[in-house]
């Protein structure tokens, strides 16, 4: 139970050898076209998948979802939108809607065009084993190259019902979202007006699968889609309000959950830390010097080292681009106090150490000049990474 | 023969124990008082040695460099400072100038106070061995994590004579220079009045050490100096002209060999690729755009792997937060033109891949928008990269 463990949805994967081998084909279905909302990559390199969803989406109605691993069909042109819409199309046929209410999501090579023989035959064999059962196989035939699956699921009570709320996800590297994400799918069953939809969708992702970089390279097929089927016999959130709100947050917390997950997941990823800067003076400057500090190769190099290098960290703030008072930052390990206004001071080697150990690693930066708070989590730079990633296409 | 090849300076190398082993300090000593300039690292973390030496710079005059590896008197706050005066004082000291005549530099681990006691006894052993054969050994007393020195001697005709032109660098790891560099050491004979010479300065760096990158982390400690002993019996530049065109080149180039020294040393590097840019509607942009490639992880694994995978070089482009039409990229592969109007297009894969094998890998990208040109030398991202950075401190 998983993407499927709220009610109105079914799902199916086949292998259809997109992939050298395994599950690389997922449908997400829902039994009737419902609210649907999504936000994809800010990366100007859009993939034709992110183009067509996008295109079908602005009607906030959808019923399907179709998802392949192995082809990212990115920077194929006109052919990989005609692939794309042919995919939707296709599923439409399949399963008695119109093209407009299939999304279509891909991942995996990029620059190679999507076999579309491979893909109709497997979309044929996937339609007929939708099922309330198959949640867990959908959320593994996404999957590139990740390690494990990401599901969530959480119920929160609304109006006297318990509603649910179902995730999956793939991401490990590629990662760094950006207004939007890699490819990640919530369901729920209860009924959410199409633009309040989007609203909490974009407000769970600024807090969860936006602070989360494994790599700094923003992907070209990210997408996060939110489908909400009003299965459960509840009344339909409307307007903003005190209903909304409670789906808003149990939506944010699964989102959390599955930024977790990838993260965890990270290519390579051994390690992983929280950077949390304080004292800024405006949100986004915040951020900014998290994010610098997250993705410096020498901060994640030591964080799989396991060395209390804070002075790597220091570096990174400086070259943030944010306008800082370096005499007044102050740098935290865990716990431990390591740097204060921008120079060493006396502490416990040991418990440094001991800090860049603890799961999730905590590195904390203040910089007294005001109030604002960011952060993002990051995983730590290892062999692994370069082994998967030297010859990912070989 | 190296930085003391131009008539007029000495050098010398001792090891003092600031590294665990081997020679750690170097001095650069100009017979007399000379014309110096200087451009700093721009980020905003500033180690000690690079206050002071600032400060003591807008004479434009030096006589000496005092010049340390194994610790970087970076995040050392005000003890950092005086330590770096109590330097230059006492070289001063010895060598019977003031101490604003002489700079200061250091590289190595951040946050660690220079030990001012082995520093002392290291000056001292120092100033009775300058000599001008001592040129190659301050080359190799001023390294870090650099496997080999990096010296270049380069000659050209002026008014009868021969000028020379001798450099040193250090560098491998932390290097994103911006409007600065790593430290890099260069003399000439001619005499150049010292506004020009910083000018001249400016503009070489501009077109060599400001257009590499091994890992995006710019440092706390950049510096390159120019000193010119006027040593040499032919007219002093004064004004811009012929005479002033053609030392600006000759140290241009110099620079460019530095800075290909030092992308060739970068840590862990395996192969070292050219990225460039035509095409973009402002320089600045062009620059982004090849600088957002060459330090992608993604772009520098596949490097590495020899792996022609050009859908990473066109997400990067996608994402470099310049405004580029996508519909118009094309990209190159040495000469193998793989992507077309931001879409595969038919090329020969055998081809692509070995033009992953030259040396420089030469990437392309042009975006049809304008005419402006920009490029940057980058290298792999290794397991070796991994290994020297994971336990930097242990």
């Amino acid at each position: 139970m998983s993407i499927t463990a709220p009610s109105g949805f079914r799902a199916a994967a086949v292998a259809c050898g997109i992939k050298p081998e395994g599950p690389d084909l997922a449908l997400l279905v829902a039994d009737w076209g419902c609210a649907a909302a999504a936000v994809f990559t800010t990366n100007r390199a859009q993939a034709a998948p992110v183009l067509v969803s996008r295109e079908h989406l602005t009607t906030g109605q959808a019923r399907a979802v179709v998802i392949n691993a192995g082809c990212a069909n990115a920077g194929t042109g006109e052919q990989g939108i005609a692939d794309a819409r042919e995919t939707a199309a296709l599923a439409a046929k399949e399963l008695g809607c119109r093209p407009w209410e299939v999304v279509v999501a891909s991942t995996g090579v990029i620059g190679v065009p999507l076999p579309m023989d491979k893909l109709r035959a497997g979309l044929a064999q996937a339609v007929p084993r939708l099922s309330r059962e198959e949640g867990a196989a959908a959320a593994r035939a996404i999957l590139t190259t990740d390690t494990r699956p990401k599901e969530v699921v959480l119920e929160f009570a609304l109006g006297g019902s318990t509603v649910r709320i179902g995730a999956m996800a793939k991401g490990s590297g590629m990662i760094a979202p950006n207004m939007a994400t890699m490819l990640a799918f919530f369901t729920t069953d209860i009924a959410v007006e199409p633009r309040l939809l989007h609203r909490a969708l974009r407000e769970a992702v600024g807090e969860s699968l936006n602070r989360i970089t494994v790599d700094g390279d923003t992907s070209t097929n990210d997408m996060a889609i939110v489908l909400a089927s009003g299965a459960l016999p509840v009344r339909a959130i409307l307007e903003e309000g005190r209903e909304y709100d409670a789906f808003r947050r149990a939506l944010t917390e699964a989102a959390r959950r599955i930024a977790a997950l990838i993260i965890r997941d990270g290519e390579g990823a051994t390690r992983v830390a929280e950077v949390r800067v304080e004292g800024a003076q405006l949100e986004s400057e915040a951020d900014r010097i998290a994010r610098t500090v997250a993705e410096s190769p020498l901060v994640k190099t030591a964080l799989y080292g396991g060395d209390p290098n804070w002075g790597r960290v220091l570096a990174a703030v400086g070259r943030s681009g944010v306008d800082v008072d370096m005499g007044k930052v102050d740098l935290y390990l865990g716990d431990v106090w390591v740097a204060e206004g921008g120079r060493a001071r006396p502490y416990d080697e040991a418990a440094a150490r001991e800090a860049l150990h603890q799961d999730p690693i905590r590195i904390g930066i203040r910089i007294r000049g005001g109030r604002a708070v960011g952060w993002i989590w990051t995983c730590d730079l290892s062999h692994g990474y370069v082994d998967i990633n030297a010859h990912y296409r070989s």
